[in-house]
């Protein structure tokens, strides 16, 4: 059997915030399990499937165990995809969740800065971080509601590290 | 029984256009049956429901008889549904049947031109006209498709008028 | 453009018919578009997308000028679709279209009479006959609401035949 | 907070056995998590819905963790849902799992006996056992899949008891 190694998941980098009164930090939210998700808002598998999926992640779950947090990661379509669209966008399909918005890559890269840490291929995507701050699961493209659901509820199942994870 | 009466479809007022080679105008379409689809991109039930459905009812029936037209009435959020942003939800989306952007009210209104001159009130909204030019069908809402199809069929059963209608 | 021939519907032959307080005829029927629709209970397609279509096309428009008929047309699986076993899938699907059941072919043939007449090809089947009694569409596999709606609204745009058709 | 018991799930009591080479028995599934699914096969939210998630189940996540075992409680319409038409449903709708018949309760009850035993109030169904036998979820009506998912992976997380549980 291979040896397994779960990462440490790297800080976001997140240069706006929607639905939170204040910067998360992930660090801030060790101890609970963090479906981060990443998504364009004109990307028609997030629009119609996966943006719904995080959303009911979100209002079936989320609490003192689970933290759902959208990541705008544009790669493409940056002038179409600005803030102030991404606000008329969580408005119209009444997200409830925190979303960040990706730093922007700078002049070199038209991936912003998370993604690129991350190394995600694309949007829709999907990271799992346990309660002690690693990645156990990074799947681009929608996953189906099953798999999602096992995959939340073994890592929901672990206890919560005693000291810094 | 009422007496029925049908109006002409008043002229489209549009400011730009998408997968048009040049304007299209209603007069220009006489003699076949027009479904003329009013969206917003920022509207869910437009990108959920009513555009994939005018994206099947161009792909399977337009051409000789039936005209698909898209029409982009934005009646709020207007600085997040610009035209730039709307190039890219058609891109994304693959969308390949003409739409215009409805002419905005200019500063007494925040209701485009071709909306208010149809009464529309809100998205999506269908308006079905006949091959004489005449308005027989307008809907706010999502239609079930077997309600939208048989009011195409009946529409397209219609013989084309001799004259100008 | 090739010469095209409607054929007249053939008499429906039924063993039992549900819902229905006396047996059906085509003949009784002329003036009416007529969406006949064949299945077994036991089709997968049938029960998940053909019968709840038919449902709705008998909720939304049967009456004066449409009429659904189900036909039970058993070709596999004899013993376990007897029509003691339709009746409680008909209760529990809360049916209330009329259903005839297709009588059985005899001996030599497991293909029911109707279902022969009309050279079905198998379940879920859709035949459509005019206001004159003629067959207008015969499509094998569950077919888009879309694409039969227009079907429907094109046949019932047509008028009634004088005579007797 | 209150105190919660989980009561070791009651055997089963079957009178015929599908997709099984010979009689299952829950004693012998010890150390795996069960999702025990109740069924009719003329329930529609049972064929339409939650049918197909006990297949989707067992096809991704059956294996050494977890066993997905059907059991066709028959309360209503017996003579319509006999097991020589269970297996007719069985064979066209491509069920794989195991399917056991639950048995008939005799002369003073409609309701078979597992159901009894289990308290079930319906179909469909749903009873999740862990790994050391005992009840942990008994759920009337089709369940979401990602509550579903979550469910069953938080028990596929809890180790297998050292001893016989």
């Amino acid at each position: 059997m291979a040896a397994r190694y779960a990462p440490q998941a790297p800080e976001l980098q997140v240069s706006q915030w929607f639905n939170a009164s204040e910067p998360i930090a992930l660090g801030d939210l060790r101890g609970k399990v963090v479906m981060l998700y990443a998504f364009q808002m004109l990307c028609p598998a997030c629009v119609k499937v996966a943006t719904p999926q995080a959303q009911e992640a979100d209002r079936r779950f989320a609490g003192e165990d689970l933290a759902v947090i959208g990541l705008h990661t544009v790669f493409e379509h940056h002038a179409a995809q600005q803030p102030s669209v991404l606000a008329a966008y969580i408005h119209e399909n009444r997200l409830r969740f925190p979303i960040g918005v990706d730093e922007p890559g700078g002049d070199k890269s038209s991936i912003p800065k998370t993604m690129r840490r991350y190394a995600l291929e694309g949007t829709p995507s999907t990271v799992l971080i346990d309660r002690a701050g690693r990645i156990r699961l990074r799947e681009l493209g929608a996953m189906p509601d099953l798999a999602l659901g096992v995959a939340l509820g073994r890592l929901l199942a672990e206890p919560t590290p005693d000291g810094d994870g």
